[in-house]
């Protein structure tokens, strides 16, 4: 392949080879960044214009002309070529096509290192909220679901097996809580891009006396980077986001495992919408739930790309190296899957039916064991003997075959002469969710509150 | 092996599998704890106390009983026992055999899934200033560093190759910048650490009145969980912390990177202490950089930890699964190896030397090419020629086998007329440094000014 | 720390700092190889003593003292000292205590370059003849569970919905089949561990005329490894140990979460035995799946050591980087995870309770949809109207809110006119299984023929 | 989005979501197994032919569109529609447009999780010749470096310190062998994909008595898969396939990492073409070594590609679950990056410029001492004594700074008695290098036989 590039021309010789060249071009992936690019070369040229190196007229044609480039993008007309290497190069190739010799006064004083990561942290921050905005009305669903569901009681699990009676909207919320620190993740993400890579030229900053609070401000970052080593070598916010976006994968697997095991048919806790449902090519009767397994898969998605990018970091000596180039196909490709697994799962969220009785229906009375050593402990026995007096109880219901409330009154009394009549009324599961009453416990109560602290969180960050 | 643990004696029955017993057993690891737990287990007892669930007395009792139990950790005479499975059992055990049965009574309403939990977060935040202390020594060592070398220049390198000259404490600065952003991210760790589930109990809330908002000032903690199930089952913390310490490891796998390269007889940058260095089984003359290579070699065990946890936490379904239990060893040892390394390489910096003249005379003229094109620019010529006249001049160079500078003006004006006599006082590698004035550059009074900034921001946060 | 290394008192002068001692001792792991330490030692003196180096009388003196180092460290009257700072300095040094100067003369020609690597390599080869017993002894277990419940009829799924009913007994072949696949993997990566790196030195080889075709069978070897540099930085053979247990310990915990799922109240397929289960601390009822959900943690875990070994791996440039030091302890911690999960799993297996009658009654009538679709396909209607057919009888049947066996027929010629009072014939779930008569499928008669199979497969292997 | 895929219009009634649509469809990625489905299908018609189910004109007529379908694809005139979800759903909606109903008899007995499973491991063996073709040429091309360059002296290094000199061939060779496992894994990786799932239905096996045998041999595999469960679950193949990748990239990594150091100005071993080299778009002179960054770079991307898929195996309970689809884009992923890593390392090495005067110059006397240390053994001091011996020689040269061979006799006497005018003749590196004459050593005949065994096993396998 011929070069035709920002640096070609001069010392180097022979044209790219064509596997090298396919190895090394960006711009399939890079040119997502069209518009960060050229808001950076404006930006650019009217500090070179300040700091003198650009006349006023200079700088109004290479606006003028960035300008052009922009509306070329935006309405399909741009043209790229074989051998623009990176959107860089296709924005300045082109630039230089309509304005002339002028357009390679654009490029003085700055490096592709320092563009580069520049347009890539503009990206994120123009990203971000977008994604925040997404995170923020899959909490809200996660909210109405537990408004919606607060009368419907169902079985808790720990090691996934039965342990005491919740109300669904407790399990709902326990998946905003997640996300709620994701959101912070994601804002401390934000802050951790704010930072200016531009003026630091390739690694040694530059050497036109251009002011970099100034651009800094103009392109909406809070402070220019302070060592330029650094700047153009640091990628720490790349990983940040996909650090975010492996936690937030890992938190919607959770769930949509969850989700997936309470809607089968030996659960029937909830049945997913048709529109989240697909079928199977040979069994007729089949509604699978394709977009939770899918979520969840994604998850494995995510952790591979933060892995990836970690383990190419590791041990690169200097300042830049070229190494570094994968770190925006990754990003890219975990944002756009946060983005369709944050909006998937919203869908099934807010189109699910909840199967009360069902719910309600499954919980075995033995879940209600802890409130019976509960009970001995209010008369007086220490906790742990009244856990194994029950753990007793327990053992006969399995022996006798029956339900925990079918054991007559003189068998408790065999366990513990501390079992009385009044035994009985320990097995209501109403009461046992209203007994966890302290802050943050599922009974009812607690719920609505933890409900109304949810809404004031969300709308207070 | 006879089960004589916490749940045993009610409900199951046969003796624990020893295989099983192996791979549950998790005493060896969370003894580490037991301060912690300890710590926990009191303000517990006194939050039961004060809902009226101890009286007075047994609360005295089981305070002063864990008093002793702390005692007998601390001196060495505590036996744990092969039943032991964990260290919360093992502390409620001989509890029990100091305090007699009023011992039973601690556990009331409380789950070791919010106790381990809450044992493991405070574990973080007592750890976490202390590994928070370590780094911010180590980023002193950098500034020490760059006071010390201010007047040492060196080849900044792209892509490993000379790009331009530089301050050596430009370079030292760069690591501080990296490691300042690790310095935030463990703060933000110890935020997300900081949240109470104490008072969670197994997953749905305890069915006693305590005041989780009491128990978490009791703790240094600034709020209860707000959510019991979530509470139990989070280890985003514990995510968190291994995600700082793979960062940081893979910022000082870089820095490490590169000292072992600059400290190889080609580079012959600097010389590290023998007390950092050792030597071959088999070649007397060998002085190898072990120190730095382990500090490498650590930054992938590193990324393994927390790709293990995020690995293991996909896809569990409920609110505690056993799968957790391997949270702890993971944070562990990701801890100890942080410390370890920060200690070491602090060490290296503080005795390896500079050597001065070898980094001045390994410069390369062609590291001034930039400023050469420089020179154009300021007579005019728009950079993207400027670069490519440039090109030439090192390709001529290269061809003639001589150094830019000797290349006879004649030959420069056929290149460009613009070149005149004055080009040869471009050859200046300390006009070059100096040049790159603008803010984060490598220009003398930028580092300094950089020193001073770093120092503020060490001194501030 | 003192300096009394293989490698101090010549060179390098100041003491050794204390925290990169700490960083660099690897004793505590690499202890576990005195055995082969002593044997790759013996064959080294043996074949020193052929090629003329060691007289007979210093080679019969060297073979004896490492006998009785041997014998020490049998025995546990071994005392390592501080400064040893691996086990190969341990062994030498008091082999040298013991015969004297002598001993000096064993690592003659010799590396700890090509040393440790032969005895990693060889403890490689020692264990995994006995990994491989155990995985082989877990195989059969899943071959007696599935001659155990070849009556057992269950729910087969996909996308956990039931899809079709198969044999419980196919369902636990299916797990022998991927654990054939990692012994298969297991067998390969004994034969990558199978090349001897001794006689390599440092990385050029060595400079006495040993025969290494010798030195290799002595030491059980089938070759000497054919490049120096390559033999001493060659991590491939951990890199596959460690990949074969990263994919043992993903069947291990795919199997296992079906079994935690079948062992719960909602499914109730399986009873664990109390051996392999535990309880809880606060709910007396509880009866947890640990040892299964302790299974599929660890699986996080072994994943992780691969990566932290790829990711140290990646990017080393030279023949031995201090880097490799990690390997040996990620590779014995993965044995003996390996270790410890099958045998758990083996014991899980082989105490585990079917409840048959659940099973079958578990089983919908929809499950049986396909046969359904295939009854007409033999009546001659194209199989995707058909499948469309079905599909409309499963939806009228939950419309009806009624089994599908009990839609009356003018209802299923409603439908299609192929429908038959036959139909109703279609409803038997043995039948059902039978019908899947096609090699690998999970009619009666093939799967007793697959168990046959596969116990030839076990004993010719 | 409308549904008209294999499993609408019967059950499932809402149309499906478009986020839903956008995440479950996977047609980009895997109409790249068009030709593999197509010839899946053709024989699967065929073995129902034979069983009866197709008439011999109906399998005729389906045979032909298939064929059709299969000249449309080629010749781009295939038009893929929106409903299309996956290559699957388009090839057989296209053939029913050709033949008509009859089309829809192809899909009887089948499913789509054993046609999916069956298209992509024919993929994979179709395209694992390719890419071992490729890997044989890279070896190649070792072997042609080796041979070019066997009068080439260079230093070894270990910890990346001058060690011992080397031929140059040696260093070059020690590549070869790793590439040999490589291929070795790969051709297992093969071999591990050769089993056919076609026939298992979707997941119990076929109702249809068709010979999966004759399947097997119609379309190449060696056995069919003997348990219909596992067959269409297993996804070892896909892992061993991007293990194998991820190996391949960490051995190319580590080359790479050498070479980008031994081509800067301060090692200067090795000149890369322009071809595979560029340069700045700031600093006119320089000449970057980016094809080998970024074969170093991708080294992380293929471990991310391995961990995404253990991540996403891990923990899946049934059959087959919708999870498993993220498979095939890894795959792809890895095949493509392996194959262009092969081709820019295969034509860096084609290309490059070796400097054999500079390579030689570099080799410090230092990396003589053992060659010292072996004059001292030889005159009879045990090994280690001589060690110290030399290594004091070595102190004495850095206080002397002189080099080693500048000693005067009096001083190496003052060091050890042994010493004599001889010692002198030590300095020689080509008897350095000829003096590691054991098998697998530098020593030019030893290098010369070495390439002739590489060039035997590469004939033979």
């Amino acid at each position: 392949m011929e070069k035709n590039t920002l640096w070609s021309g001069g010392r180097l010789s022979a044209a790219l080879n064509q596997s090298m060249a396919d190895l090394n071009r960006s711009l399939d992936i890079d040119k997502r960044m069209a518009d960060q690019d050229i808001r950076g070369s404006q930006a650019w040229a009217k500090a070179t214009c300040a700091a003198g190196i650009l006349t006023e007229e200079e700088y109004q044609m290479i606006h003028t002309g960035l300008e052009q480039v922009r509306q070329e993008i935006a309405d399909g007309s741009f043209v790229y070529q074989e051998t623009d290497e990176d959107i860089h190069t296709a924005v300045e190739r082109r630039l230089t096509e309509i304005i002339g010799p002028v357009g390679g006064k654009l490029h003085t004083g700055r490096s592709r290192n320092d563009q580069v990561v520049t347009d890539f942290r503009m990206w994120m921050m123009d990203t971000i909220p977008e994604l925040e905005a997404q995170l923020r009305e899959l909490q809200q669903s996660f909210i109405e679901r537990a408004k919606k569901d607060i009368d419907v009681y169902v079985s808790g699990y720990t090691h996934f097996q039965q342990a005491q009676p919740i109300l669904l909207s407790h399990w709902w919320m326990s998946h905003f809580w997640a996300l709620d620190r994701d959101r912070q993740r994601l804002s401390e993400a934000a802050q951790h891009a704010d930072s200016l890579p531009l003026g630091c030229g390739a690694l040694a900053g530059t050497a036109y006396a251009v002011d970099r609070f100034d651009i800094a401000e103009t392109l909406g970052f809070s402070i220019p980077a302070p060592n330029s080593l650094d700047a153009v070598s640091d990628r720490d916010f790349a990983c940040d986001f996909l650090y975010w976006a492996a936690m937030l994968g890992m938190h919607l697997s959770r769930c949509a495992e969850a989700m997936i095991l309470y809607s089968t048919m030996e659960f029937g806790y909830i049945t997913l919408s048709d529109a989240f449902s697909t079928g199977s090519s040979l069994m007729p009767q089949k509604k699978n739930p394709d977009s939770l397994e899918l979520i969840r898969g994604k998850a494995g998605m995510q952790s591979g790309h933060l892995f990836s990018l970690l383990s190419s970091l590791k041990g690169l000596p200097s300042a830049y190296d070229k190494d570094l180039q994968e770190d925006k196909q990754l990003v890219f490709a975990a944002a756009d899957t946060a983005s369709l697994v944050m909006s998937v799962m919203k869908g099934v969220l807010d189109t699910l039916t909840v199967n009360k009785e069902r719910c309600l229906a499954a919980i075995n009375t033995q879940a209600l064991a802890t409130d019976l050593a509960d009970y001995l402990v209010k008369k007086g026995m220490p906790f742990r003997e009244a856990h194994h007096a029950v753990g007793k109880a327990v053992k006969l219901s399995e022996t006798m075959k029956c339900d925990l409330k079918e054991i007559p009154l003189d068998k408790w009394k065999g366990i513990s002469e501390l079992f009385d009549e009044d035994v009985y009324k320990t097995f209501s599961i109403e009461s046992a969710v209203d007994a966890r009453c302290a802050w943050g416990g599922t009974a009812r109560f607690r719920v609505l509150e933890q409900i109304r602290f949810a809404e004031k969180v969300l709308a207070n960050s």
